[in-house]
């Protein structure tokens, strides 16, 4: 259906203050779940449709355990994934505007990060390469296992150009975990291929795939080297739970990295070559069929784009409704 | 066939004299080169026994042409990949030391970097953790289109543990680009799925593809994704030609990253937790069939052990007897 961009930024504020949370965080949460959700990543609003995102009762202030010129790894200190990961961003350009380099790791959240191309988008607007990368429950078996050992682990990259940034946001899973989510909860089939039951046997069966596992991106050892890299980055180097180690239905971590061009051929000439790059990539021949070659993220950006003018947004009926209903009552 | 290692050793040294490299030049050279062909990637080999691999005429010293405390860029002055990717190693890792990160990107060299996973493994036996990203002729084609756009654009990442580093090495394109050379020139097909000829068919026929294109490592947008990340990084970010925009053929770029895990939890507590994350993934549960779980680069890394143990590695022989003839006449 289609849902009005000002009651879902209604819904929306509705919803966090529903969850405990403050004005000072609202803010930001508001800007990145929009930014998701027009997107056409609905993982917030699954999550409020289901069993909601309430602000942890324990969590207190974010808070910088150590720092370096270079460097900053921030305890969540329990606080939403969203709040912790903007505080990052901005410590991690701050660092690169003043060093040329800054990476922040962030620790103990256990709350979506809603759509980790916002953070890189941001750093890559304001003239960096920002690469970002986020651990979360533990959902994804490695090549040749049925057993879930990483999260769905995505990373993404955001790329200055002379116009708008290339943000590549992608999951190193099959299924994004929060598709997997919406088709138990509107009782609808998987995709063939993306995922394994308890035994190890390929289901559609979304109730069956989530006391399984999802597979890799590509089903192949590449999908599972890179769900492992995540892993590494968001687990052992900042300090959070990984794998079946430490707390990992609590203590996520996320990593994110800004770059200033620089240090190498330096911004202007960078963002030139990167529009020259976009150019050749949106002008090659295509195959039969296709009417026009995508760079990474401009789809979503494009259905962002559309319903920013229209003032509308498609979403699934079904899951809007439940959504609504949980915001508003029935 | 089984191929001695000595006589592995003596052919690469001969190589490389032939095609006029300086002792200087050929120690590196040699330890990347067996390095790669312990592992199974048999590059240089298939160019020996082709092409060849000719020192340029005009190349002369890699020298600096930009330099920070964090980072340098480096021209190859018509080079080889490999020494010129060695030199650029070894500053990062310099800069790391020194600062806690180091980036370096090459450019203007035209010959094959062998196996990145070589660099980034000296950089995570050091301490560091290693990333690096290769650009070369291009040969792969973006989703939707079947013109040749991108390099087979691999990735590499060396991680430190207690023990011997994880390295992921994996081209982000469907085939390695050696093996549609190895394919053609013994006559075999490739694999289904991999390739396109000049109509943009799909095709099993070596030579049809070496006129076509490559597709990317998983036939999706998140493949292409990844390979476009690597182009920008490899020519845009390092001043190298990239997709069709400057000289393809002789201006390939490359990037190097050492990123020192002090700047967040510290070494010691990372390569800790790394094996942790290493031994939590070699105890999956298997699906049928499946002997052992493998982290990236591990069955390489066994494979190359086992030669080096035997004095043995097992080489196509069609292929070998070729290489030899070569370099040592028929």
């Amino acid at each position: 259906m289609l849902v009005a961009l000002d009651e879902l930024r209604r819904l929306n504020r509705q919803a966090l203050t529903l969850a405990g949370f403050q004005e000072d965080e609202i803010k930001p949460m508001l800007d990145i779940l929009l930014y998701a959700q027009l997107r056409g990543n609905l993982q917030s609003i699954v999550q409020f449709a289901g069993p909601g995102m309430p602000k942890d009762p324990e969590a207190g202030e974010p808070r910088v355990i150590k720092e370096t010129p270079l460097s900053a790894l921030l305890d969540g200190n329990r606080n939403a994934g969203m709040v912790v990961m903007h505080r990052a961003m901005g410590l991690a350009l701050e660092k690169a505007v003043a060093q040329g380099f800054g990476m922040v790791g962030t620790r103990n959240t256990c709350q979506a990060t809603a759509a980790i191309g916002y953070y890189v988008r941001h750093l890559a607007v304001s003239g960096f390469i920002g690469l970002a990368f986020s651990g979360s429950g533990k959902k994804v078996a490695h090549f040749g296992s049925y057993q879930p050992i990483y999260g769905t682990n995505p990373l993404a990259v955001g790329l200055p150009t002379l116009e708008e940034p290339i943000v590549l946001d992608m999951a190193t899973s099959a299924l994004p975990f929060f598709k997997l989510v919406a088709a138990s909860m509107l009782g609808q089939p998987l995709p063939a291929g993306v995922a394994l039951d308890a035994t190890g046997q390929d289901t559609t069966d979304p109730r069956a795939a989530l006391s399984g596992a999802l597979r890799s991106m590509d089903r192949s050892p590449k999908g599972s080297g890179l769900g492992l890299l995540v892993e590494a980055l968001t687990g052992p180097l900042v300090g959070a739970a990984f794998a079946n180690v430490g707390d990992t239905d609590h203590n996520w971590g996320n990593l994110i990295l800004s770059i200033n061009p620089e240090l190498l051929v330096g911004l202007g000439e960078f963002q030139r070559q990167m529009t020259a790059l976009r150019e050749a990539v949106k002008s090659c021949s295509r195959l039969p069929g296709v009417k026009e070659i995508f760079l990474p993220g401009e789809r979503s950006d494009q259905r962002a784009a559309i319903a920013l003018q229209s003032g509308y947004l498609e979403i699934d009926g079904q899951l809007f409704r439940r959504f609504r209903e949980k915001i508003t009552g029935p």
